[in-house]
C-alpha cells in the first residue's frame, strides 16, 4: 500500500490542533503531510510547512493559493483537512469539494444549518469523502458497543445516558480572560457554548454507538457564570429515530472533572457503559447477570474493535490512536476507491457530511428550546424530515 | 443516658424494613424494641412480636389498639416507627401524633399534598417530633458534605447533579411479576413509580446537602417498558431557592448498575462528589486544585461527621449504620426535651415533616409535568409558597 | 430464639474495642448484654457498666469477682469477651474456659505458642468453644470467597497474595507518641509488631479462604523508622498444606494506604479478589473469561454468603455488621448445642482456638525469620508438627 | 529540526514487536525509516521492507549487509534498533556500536552478564548511544513520579512497592502451546521466564523512578504450573543503593490480572502509586494529608512530565505514546550530539547499556537465589562491585 498525500489548512504554529491532526494522519503510516496553508499569514504558514518538511511550492499562503496549487497538480493530495477557525469551515470545504478533493472538517462542520445542508449536497454531487472530525468515536471499544449494540448484544436499546461535563470554565474570575470569553460570546461562538462545543460530541456518540439519530429534543440550558450571554451548563432530554430515550448532561463548570465524556445505553437485555478517561474498559451487563469488563485488545471481539486495536490487552491506549482511526478509515476509504474495491465494512465508520449537519440542526435546536422553556422541537435538520 | 422506649407499627415477618429498622434503632443501644402492632392480621402481629422478645401486653393486634393501649401507660413509648403499607401512613402517623406521640414515618410520609400539609400541621400544633425516613442522609460523609457546603468550602452552590439509576427492574419478561407489577400501577402506587420510589430520594439529598429548597421543575418521564402505566426512567430540571440548578436523572431499567445513588455539588470554588456503593470516600476538588479523597472517619471533619463515624478510617461502614444514625439523632433530639436542654446542633438533622410534605409536592409536580412535555410547575406544597 | 447473655472483660470507658464488641454483639438481636468487668479499676469497671445498663450485682470489679460471680449463678452468660491488654487474654480465657464458659478472645488470644497450646487443649477437655476475633473474616463476601474455593469455582489453589499496608504509623517525629510507641517496643508489644498486629490477619484470611494451614515461612522484616526495635514492614513468603504458594505484605509506613486489606487468590480455572475497604464487591475471573464482580446480596451466591448479607444489593454494609457475624456464628453455635442439634455449617466459620494458636506460631516464626536473613522456618506449633 | 534517519533490525512481518518501534519512532515526525534487515530470511525481509517503504538499496537482507551497507554511506542511519531474538541482541548490538551507530536494543540487551559488561565498555568507548527498551519508563507520570521523588515531594524514599503480575500464561491446558512454553523452557529462555520477561520491567522502574541502584536481593521463585522448568511467579525482596528497601512481585499466573505493571514508593514525607492500566493518573499522598489524584496533563507539573505530553488534561494517553517518547528522548540526544549542544536534561531518561547490564545481573541473582531458599546475593554487576 501507497502512502497517500496529505494537506491541511490552518493548525499553524502554536495551535493545539495542528499537531494533533499531523500526529492522528502520521501515526500508522497511512499518510505523508504533502501540502499545507497552514496559517492566514501567509508568510508565516509557508516558514512554518517548509520547517515541518513541505516542499517549498506545497507550503502554501493561503488557501486558495493551496486549491489552485494541488487542483494543477497530477499528483495532488488525497485528503485535505481543514482545522481553520469555526467561521471558515463552510467556505473552505465546500471549495475544496467541489474541486474532488476528499476532506476531513474539523468540527462544526459549518455555522448553520443551511450550510451543513449546501455541504451535504455538495458532497453527494460530486461524490467526494466529506468526513467531520468527531474523534472520540476513534476508540475501539466505542466501535466496540456500536457493534455489540448492532448486532444485537442488548436487545432493542431503550435508553441512552450521555455525559460530556468539566470544570475547566468554573473560574468566575477568569471569566473575563479572553481564552475563555470568547466561548460564551454569541459574536463568535454563535448560538450555543458548551453544548457545541463539548456536548455535541457526547450527541453524535449517543448516534454512533445506538445507529440512532436524534428526532426531537427539549433543552435546559443556563449560564451559571451569570455574565455569560451563552450557556456554560446543558440538560438535554432527546428523542430518537429508533425509539430510544435519550438523556444528555453537559458542563464546563463541573468542578473536580477533568473530561468526562461518558456513554451509558440500556436496552431490553442489557447495558453498556464506557469513559472516556479509561477508554480500554467497556462495562457490560447482560440482563439477569453479572457485570463484565470488556478489555481493549482482547480475543473474540468484533472486527470495528479488532481493527483499531493496536498493542496487547492490558497496555493503554489513549486519544492520539483514536484520532488516528478516523484518519485510518479515510484511509482505508480512499484506498478502495482507487483500487475500485469496496472498503472494509469495518472501517465505514469516519463521520461524515450528515452527521456535521445533524449537529449543526441539533445545537439550533438546543439554543431554541433552551430559550424557550424546553419547548419540545424537531432536531432534525429540514432535508433530513 | 436510659434506653428509651421504642414501638414499630407494620414491619411484619417477612418484610424487608421490619428488621432494618429493628437494626437501625438497636444498633446503637439507644431505644429498647418495647412495643408493637407489627402485623395487620393481629394473631400473627401479636405471636410475631411476643417471639421478638415483647411483652404480651404491648403485643398489639392493630396499631387502634397500640394506640388506646401505649396512651394509657406512664411507661409509653418514647418513639413510633410507621412501617406500614403506604396508603395507611398519613391516618396512622396523624393519629399518634395527635396522641402526643413522637413519629418516624416511612415514606412517603402521605399520598397527597393535601395530607401532607395537615401532618406538618399537626405535628406543629401538637410539638411532638414528625420524622420521615430518608435514611441515605445518615450517612457520615453525606453529613460532611452538607457541613462543607455549610461552612463555604465550595463557595455559593450553582448546580447539582443527583441520580438513582438501577435496573432492577428492567426485565419485561418479568413485568408482571405482582412483586414488580404494583409499582408501575396508578391503582397502588399513585401519580409515580420510580420518581416516588427512589427519584424522590435523590432530590431530598440535593436540598439535604445545598440547605436549598426546589421551587420548580420540569420532568420528562417515559416507560421504557411499555406495558407499564407510570414511569420507570425520568429526568428532572429543577431550581432552588438559593439560586442553585438541579438535574435528577432516576431509572430501574438502567441495567449494570445496582443501587446508583450519587449526588454531585458544584460551586463557585469547588465540587463534591459522592456514592452510595462506595459511601466511605468523598471526593473534592477546589477550584484551582487537585481532587482530595476525603475519608470517614480521618480527623478533623465536622461535628456532623464526627458524631456519626463508629469505626477507624479505612474500614467500611454501611447503610445499616446510615440508618442508626437517623434513629441517633431521633434519641438525641427525645432526650434532650426530656432533660430540658437544647439539642446537639450536629444531631438535628433527621429529615421531618416539611420535607416528606415537600416531597409529595414534588412527586405531584414531576407526575404533572411529565404528561405536559415538560411543562415548569412549582414544586413547592401551597402552604409553602 | 431467647436472646443469650453476654458478658465483657475489659472494653472500659474510652476504648475503641468495646463499643465495637457491644455493637458487634447486639447488632443482630441475638446477645443481651448481662455482665462486664469493664475496667482493671474495679469502682470505674462498677459504675461504667452500670451506666451501660448492667444490673448492679453483675457489674464486676474484676474478672475473677465475674468469674466466681457467673460461675454461681444459674443464668449464667452464654458467651465471655475478653477484651482486655493482650498479655492478659491467656489467664483469663483459661480461667473461663475451665468454668465451662464459653468465649470469644480478642487476638491475640495469647502471647507464646505454649500458652497457645495450653489454650487448647483446655478448649478440647472442657468442650467449650473457644473463638478468637479475627473479625475481617466475618464479611459476607469474604465468606462467599471461601465456599467458591471450596466448591472449586477456581480449581486447587496454585497461589495467595495477601496485603495489609496502611500508612499510620509512617510519621517518624510522631514515633514517640506514646499512642504509637508502645507497638514497636519488644517489652509491651512482644517478638512482633506490624505483622502481629495487622499482617497476622492477612495470613489468617489466606488460611480461611483457601482452607489450608500454613506449614512453613520466610521473613524479611525491616524498621523503616530506625528508632524502632520492632518492624514496622514485613515481607513473608509461605507455603500451606494443600500446596498453595503464599505472599503476604503488611506495612504500616505506605502513605497514601487507609487500610490495605486485601486477598487474592489464584487457582488452575480462575482467580478472585476482594478488598476491605470496598467489601460489598468481590472479583471473579473464571480462566479464559471475563472479570466479573460478585455483588453481596445480589441472588444465587452461597448459603455463607447469604446468611451474613442484611440489606437488599447495592447497599453498602460495612465493618460492624462483619463483626457481628462473628457474633452470630456464636450465637448459632451456643444455641445449636442448647437444642441438642447439628449447628448450621454456613455458620461454622467462626476462629478458634486452634487459629489463634497457628497465628501464634506465625507470628514467633516470622520474628525469627526475619532475624536470619529469611531462613525457612517451620510455621506450624509444635503440636500440629 | 530535520527528521533523522532511522533503521531496523528483526520486527519481520507478523512480528508484533516491528509495528510498535515503527509507530514509536515514527509517531512524533522525529525520524524516517530509512533503512532495516528485518527478516532473518533475506528475500522475505527486502521484501518486506520494500513494501514498508524502503528504497530497496536500503531493504538488507541480513544484520551483516546493513552493518557494511551502511557504515559505507555518507547518509547512514542515525539510529538502529534491534529487536531480533533475545540471542542474537549481544551480537548485533556490539557491532553497530564498534562501527559508530547509535543503538537502542530490545530488551535483555544480552544473554549473560559479561555480555553486558562488554556492552557497557564498548559504548564507554565509542561514545556511541546505546539505549535499552524499558518502554514503561516512557510514561509521562511516571517522569514525573521520578521528578517529585528527585525534588524531594516525598522525602528519603524507605520503601518501593513493584509489582508486574498477569494471567495470561495460567492455563495448564495451554502450557504445551510452544507460543507459551519456550518461555519456561532455559534452553531458550535462559536462566529465568517470568522474572526476565517482566518483572525486570518492574525492578527496572523502581530504579527508575527512585534513582536508586539494586544492591542485593532475595528471591522466592516457583512453577505454579508444575511442567515448567522456569518460574512463574516470583517475590523479590531487594535493597537500594540509597537505602530503600524493595518487595517486588512478579507473575504470570494470576488470572483475573490483565497487566498489573504497578509501582509505589513511600518516603519520609509522601507516597506515590502509579499503575500502567491507568496511567494517566498518579496517587500522591503527603504526610499527615489526603490523597491527591495528579492527572497527566495538568498544568505546573515537570520539565519531565510536561514534555512526554501531548493531549490536554483528561484525554487519555496510552502505551504507544510512551514508547514514543523514548524515540524522542533519543532524537534529542542524538539532534544536541549533532548541532554540538547539551541535550535537555527532560529528556535525558532512556534507559541506557548500564542500565541492560544491571537487569542482567539481576535476573542471574534471582534464578540464584531462588534455587539457594531465597540466600540474598549481591545483585551488581561485578564492574559496579
Amino acid at each position: 500500500m501507497t502512502k497517500l498525500k496529505w494537506g491541511m489548512i490552518g493548525g499553524g504554529e502554536g495551535s493545539q490542533i495542528g499537531p494533533a491532526h499531523r500526529l492522528g494522519a502520521g501515526l500508522d503510516g497511512l499518510f505523508t503531510f504533502t501540502a499545507g496553508a497552514l496559517d492566514h499569514r501567509p508568510d508565516e504558514g509557508r516558514d512554518y510547512g517548509i520547517r515541518l518538511g513541505l516542499d517549498a511550492d506545497r507550503a502554501y499562503g493561503s488557501w486558495q493559493d493551496m486549491l489552485a496549487g494541488e487542483k494543477a497538480r497530477d499528483d495532488r493530495v488525497d485528503l485535505v483537512t481543514v482545522a481553520t477557525p469555526n467561521s471558515t469551515h463552510f467556505e473552505i470545504t465546500k471549495a475544496f469539494l467541489e474541486a474532488g478533493f476528499h476532506v476531513l472538517c474539523e468540527k462544526p462542520m459549518t455555522m448553520t444549518v443551511e450550510e451543513g445542508e449546501a455541504i451535504v449536497e455538495v458532497a453527494k454531487k460530486t461524490g467526494s469523502i466529506c468526513a467531520v472530525n468527531y474523534g472520540y468515536t476513534g476508540y475501539s471499544l466505542v466501535r466496540h458497543m456500536r457493534a455489540m449494540v448492532a448486532r444485537g448484544d442488548i436487545g432493542k436499546v431503550r435508553l441512552v445516558k450521555a455525559e460530556f461535563a468539566h470544570g475547566h470554565h468554573a473560574d468566575a474570575t477568569d471569566a473575563d480572560n479572553p481564552r475563555v470569553r470568547w466561548r460564551y460570546d454569541p459574536a463568535q461562538a454563535g448560538v450555543s457554548a458548551q453544548f457545541a462545543d463539548c456536548g455535541i460530541h457526547a450527541l453524535h456518540m449517543a448516534s454512533f454507538v445506538t445507529g440512532q439519530e436524534v428526532t426531537k429534543l427539549s433543552a435546559d440550558t443556563v449560564s451559571c457564570i451569570p455574565v455569560r450571554t451563552l450557556e456554560d451548563d446543558a440538560m438535554v432530554n432527546f428523542r430518537m429515530d429508533g425509539g430510544a430515550v435519550g438523556r444528555l448532561w453537559t458542563s464546563s463548570v463541573a468542578i473536580g472533572r477533568q473530561h468526562g465524556l461518558t456513554i451509558q445505553v440500556f436496552g431490553e437485555t442489557g447495558g453498556l457503559r464506557w469513559a472516556q478517561e479509561q477508554p480500554n474498559q467497556l462495562y457490560y451487563m447482560p440482563l439477569n447477570a453479572r457485570l463484565q469488563i470488556i478489555e481493549r485488545g482482547e480475543g473474540n471481539l468484533s472486527p470495528e474493535a479488532d481493527r483499531t486495536s493496536r498493542v496487547t490487552v492490558g497496555h493503554a491506549e489513549g486519544m492520539p490512536l483514536a484520532f488516528a482511526n478516523i484518519y485510518g478509515d479515510l484511509a482505508e476509504a480512499i484506498n478502495a476507491r482507487k483500487e475500485g474495491r469496496v472498503m472494509d465494512p469495518a472501517a465505514n465508520l469516519y463521520p461524515r457530511a450528515e452527521d456535521g449537519l445533524r449537529s449543526m440542526a441539533a445545537v439550533f435546536a438546543v439554543a431554541e428550546s433552551g430559550k424557550a422553556d424546553g419547548q419540545w422541537l424537531d432536531a432534525r435538520p429540514p432535508m433530513f424530515r
